[in-house]
């Protein structure tokens, strides 16, 4: 009844990577509560990551162990290649309680494992690993000794297997449906909402072959001044003559993620808004174009940055991130970013969302495109126009 | 150009409620994370809380601060009825930077505003605080008193005003209409994203007179062996003959939520699946109907309990909780639930989803109902069949 994404040897493979990072770093226990870091390593897969659930990675055991609610436990059974002696689900008065916590739960598995005296790392700065989770943990394992496992699993699947790629192909395949979608029904009078319903509508159907899983994000289409700040998404107020909008979408196969991004602009658009487009658009082609393997991620930044400087726009943030595979609140991965700075090395396999968008007082253009990096460039997922979408 | 949900008085009576909660506590100064939080206390909206952002509520100051990426700035100028004094944006190489952390700048503020030697509260097992964040904040104010403030603001929002309600009615309505097309669509043969496509769409679309906003939780609707726990989705097999489809859907409206759950089955189901669908229909309906306020949390699960006793069926999770205003992963609000031991006491205005899901070994049920509390009883948001939907 088990349905894995990959070989079971590729999940092998991916913890026997997780354990020599493990080893480097003197951690003999790391315990994974970001919940794609969870299914990269065991397949997990369901909307419990609302509740304290995790895998612990021991270098003296070969599985990775699952822990979570009781009621979660046949996920684990159903989606992991985790033998039933893996998996402690918890008892359901340990949720939202006052009184008992998980980790409370997670110390005493530790302890059955002996790993009590022994260097355990937590993923520190990682969604849904709370203060209070480590101060339980700490006060309950008192000679244990602590380090910051944050971001570790996250660099060990900064590499791209062949079976990724291909999930993010098909993602890209839905993005470009999703995208043709809005420009199709986005329009003066239209009200944002039902737009909205038809890109979303279009992310999860896919295709006949293969359908879609929900993004990390959820469409990001602010319009008008609301596209003066990236992360709004849609009300039920009518587009306007003149607006610009904004459109940030992912498709998603299997939890692996292609984002794109695009701006329209309905009726007359003003002139600032136009040359900021052709900006943009000008300079993110030219960073792609520019990106060599063993190149550093802010060698690929500075190419933009000397592309758009003569345009007299300024862009003060990040024009990239890696990313692949998640669940909300993001699709990016927090390892490289494409800023100055940044001497990440760019590999083969590795993948990014390249999105230099620009946001003014009173307007902003983005335009972004999902790449693989190959033996001798970038392979950008999606063949969608660059330009701004004008209707 | 700032759109508001609800009128400024309305937000300063919820500050001032937190306040007097965080006077009783001994707090002087309360960071929120939680973005239901934010938005409860300030308007603040946007899928900007994948990075760190939060709200700052001090005794001795009017309004709260808010901080976040610079980028998202303009979306607190937009959502908030904020003063520009009070919005305090981070330049953007504290997001997912190895060197510097977005709580160091939350220090700099505290120590603007003269509370480095305050009493400081953090929500600490809040989504989105990490212990990170609570490590920085320590370390970078040595002098101060840290206290936990995790749900605080939390019970300040138990109870719901009457703008509230109204739009858990409007949230209300769109489930229904959700919940209905499910039904229609849903069928032997049917992929599973089509049908999800479809639910997903009628959620977003809304009614002609105003449009649905996206839940915290996504669809979940696992059908066959899957229903054997209740947090996974669609994939894009077929429906089976013979196969129950688990429903949890939630409309939502601006933020506000009401979740409602049904129970398919398609062709033959089993007798088993027959009998627990009727147990848990009657328990449910004896549960709710006996609803006072004044009554304890515990004493409607008992009344559950001891309805669906005769059946043999047990469940041994809680039967509902606390919910309303949220942001993904969660809509439910992590104070109240319905289960032994929890003594507190019903109250008009509060608002919860009754779900007494029981699942089983290969199959499972879930019927729910979304209610406030009124003065002589519980009125459930939606009329929607409570019986198995039989296809």
């Amino acid at each position: 009844m088990k349905t894995l994404n990959f070989t079971v040897e590729e999940y092998r493979e991916r913890v026997r990577k997780t354990k020599e990072s493990m080893m480097e770093k003197g951690i003999d226990c790391l315990i994974v509560t970001d919940p794609a870091n969870m299914n990269y390593l065991t397949g997990f897969d369901g909307w419990s990551f609302y509740v304290h659930q995790g895998v612990i990675v021991l270098l003296d055991q070969e599985n990775p162990l699952w822990y979570g609610r009781g009621q979660d436990g046949n996920a684990a059974r159903l989606t992991t290649y985790l033998d039933e002696a893996d998996i402690y689900p918890y008892a359901d008065d340990y949720v939202n309680s006052t009184e008992k916590h998980p980790f409370e739960f997670v110390a005493d598995i530790l302890k059955k494992y002996k790993q009590d005296k022994k260097c355990i790392a937590t993923e520190t700065d990682a969604y849904y690993f709370s203060a209070k989770a480590q101060a339980v943990l700490e006060k309950n394992l008192p000679d244990a000794t602590f380090k910051d496992g944050y971001n570790l699993v996250n660099w060990v699947k900064i590499i791209k297997s062949p079976a990724e790629i291909a999930y993010m192909e098909k993602a890209a395949v839905i993005v470009q449906l999703a995208m043709q979608k809005a420009y199709d029904v986005i329009d003066i009078g239209v009200r944002q909402c039902d737009a909205a319903a038809e890109v979303i509508k279009t992310l999860i159907k896919g295709t006949d072959e293969f359908g879609g899983d929900y993004a990390s994000i959820v469409p990001l289409m602010p319009s008008g001044v609301r596209t003066s700040t990236p992360h709004l998404s849609w009300t039920d107020e009518t587009y306007k003559d003149g607006d610009t909008v904004i459109l940030e979408l992912a498709g998603n196969y299997r939890r692996y993620h292609c984002p794109m991004s695009r701006t329209m602009i309905l009726g007359n658009a003003s002139d600032k808004v136009k040359s900021l487009g052709a900006t943009v658009s000008e300079g993110l082609t030219a960073a792609l174009e520019g990106i060599r393997p063993g190149m550093m991620c802010e060698e690929v930044e500075r190419i933009w940055a000397k592309t758009i400087e003569k345009s007299g726009f300024v862009k003060d943030s990040r024009i990239g991130y890696s990313m692949g595979l998640n669940y909300p609140p993001d699709w990016g991965e927090h390892t490289a970013s494409l800023r100055p700075g940044d001497h990440t090395v760019l590999q083969p396999g590795m993948t990014f969302h390249m999105i230099p968008g620009i946001w003014l007082d009173d307007c902003g253009v983005d335009t972004s495109e999902a790449f693989v990096v190959t033996e001798d460039g970038a392979r950008p997922f999606c063949h969608f126009r660059r330009e701004l979408l004008v209707k």
